[in-house]
């Protein structure tokens, strides 16, 4: 394997990494997972283990986007974003790294300052649209990960995003903080349907998405790798408890087939809240009624859903890629901003 | 046309009616505007015009089922239904009428107290009900019609509601006050994306779920019997004018792409408060998962959907009956409580 560049993405909860040959090519793409919040040595495993299977030469590149500094172990997102990079060039050889900073472009870790934090906190979703934006005319990018979801419309060419910084994007709806394996189903709804019956639901950190989709058939194995929520086992039985749990119910009381009804309720809701989402943004009225709605994200198989449902043509964001080797179970798509910023940083150099 | 039984609806703002021949086999269905609140002669004005085009002999006889008793025009239910079933046997000769009283099965007229009124209240949806349960072993009943949305579960050939009276099938989800035409779009929401911001919606009669599903190209014109909110004309842009007015807008300050988004936005909502009330009734765990969604109503277009959303096959409740002729515009799947009565009263008394 040829290695050229690798683009990584350090998230709070996983660490993605693409690699590209010398043509811009992408050759592999990886996640590990790195609860970031306990510390730095989990990101230096992740990055080492990746580095391992990838055994890049010595004049490999690297591109780094982020959204880890966000996690409660660091005091801000300044130092977060100072000790991300710091600890990147402990892992890869310092004036190989380049660090994506949105409009300003690609830095050197070693200009990096206190300034040029915002720039570089939670860009990784402006790297996926620049990406998107620089193949696609008009479209509406939805990647939908384990955790958040990114939403930005692009027209003519251009990302035409309100936000920048999480809290403005959570604001104007283009950060939604729901995807298919973390988040909480407490978050997605108080009340859900049983037995004929609205019944509250408890809030405890009882099950997650990934039981959600995993009792709705529909969860990638290769994307849950984060532990349940109880620790215990990532079986549809094991999904059927911890949902069960949040009802005051054991599994045991009723049927699967009731259990698995219970979950697309709480599919559902998630959809719901991503359409009003979706609806927010389509109002604005940029995007011709022909543009792709464009999935990534181990979610995109709802982007699909939606797009039908808001009567849009659905396009796969692996498609604006040549790859040219058999993947392992992850897709470029899975890795939208990895795969991004790694072929950003390559344009912006150039090839080799 | 040989006519030997007519299976009269008689709705609040609609007049349906179904024809059958000697064999049971369906011959005529029609729908008349009939605005019960103005008065009973408005009644009488659609009766007759329906049985001007049916011609049917003196041996006719009439089978009845209602909801328009709840209008305002009466005092109190059990009147509204002793004032209906006198209008009926003035149009229709009085030993020819029986009254569809539910468990009670058909009364004579001449039958009816005080104490059957409760039964016959509103029951039009159990005529739509036995019959699906009389023709499926199990399936889910939706009728989503121009005002409401009736539902029923059937298992093992048995009607399983739980409500009887309006009151009770609101209470259990089983009576939704949604429909594809008369529906106030305020009901639906009460907040609307618009370029882009969520915008506060007036609580006014501006526009219709009639406004909405014009604009989405979907409602059927010959469902669209009721007058538009404003008075005005039925099109595409008298509905784009209607759907602006909520906004505090003129039709002319945004395109009619945004309109037709805009009205996208209340159709989800309709469709997510159908969703919450079917996933109630399968959160029962009575339906098998390969059972049908049965749809009626001229919003039955929805319930393909819904059916699509909730992972079950769809069937058309049109397919429960036999039709000998042509048809004009409606098919007994637009008026279902009428077939439905029209085909027990003919099975209760036996063909002739």
């Amino acid at each position: 394997m040829s290695i050229e560049l690798i683009g990584w993405d350090i998230g709070g909860a996983h660490l993605k990494a693409v690699a590209l040959n010398g043509a811009g090519e992408i050759v592999a793409v990886l996640q590990e997972p790195c609860p970031l919040w306990l510390g730095l040595d989990r990101l230096h495993d992740a990055m080492n283990r990746i580095l391992n299977v990838f055994a890049p030469g010595p004049g490999c590149r690297h591109a780094l986007t982020m959204t880890g500094e966000l996690v409660d172990f660091f005091e801000n997102r300044e130092q977060g974003v100072l000790a991300l990079v710091q600890a990147t060039t402990q892992c890869c050889s310092q004036n190989s790294v380049r660090v994506f900073a949105g409009p300003d472009g690609f830095l050197d870790p070693m200009a990096i300052t206190a300034e040029s934090a915002p720039k570089i906190a939670s860009a990784n979703w402006l790297a996926s649209a620049l990406w998107v934006a620089a193949n696609v005319r008009d479209a509406l990018f939805v990647d939908i990960g384990s955790t958040t979801t990114d939403i930005a419309p692009i027209c003519g060419h251009r990302v035409r995003t309100r936000g920048y910084t999480d809290f403005e994007r959570m604001r104007y709806d283009e950060l939604i903080y729901c995807g298919v394996v973390r988040t909480p189903a407490m978050a997605l709804a108080d009340r859900a349907p049983f037995e004929g019956e609205w019944v509250g639901i408890m809030a405890e950190h009882f099950a997650t998405a990934a039981d959600v989709y995993r009792l709705c058939g529909e969860l990638p194995d290769y994307a849950d790798q984060a532990p349940a929520a109880d620790g215990g086992e990532k079986t549809v039985r094991g999904s059927a408890r911890r949902l069960a749990r949040l009802f005051g119910r054991d599994a045991e009381s009723a049927s699967l087939k009731q259990w698995r009804r219970a979950a697309r309720f709480f599919r559902e809701r998630q959809l719901a809240k991503l359409h009003s989402a979706l609806d927010c943004q389509l109002s604005r009225g940029l995007m011709d009624d022909d543009a792709p709605l464009i999935g990534a994200g181990v979610g995109r198989f709802l982007v699909r859903e939606l797009a039908g449902r808001l009567g849009f043509p659905y396009k796969d964001f692996s498609e604006l890629f040549s790859m040219v080797t058999p993947q392992n179970d992850f897709y470029a798509s899975d890795c939208a901003p990895a795969a991004a910023v790694a072929c950003l940083a390559m344009r912006e150099v150039g090839p080799t």
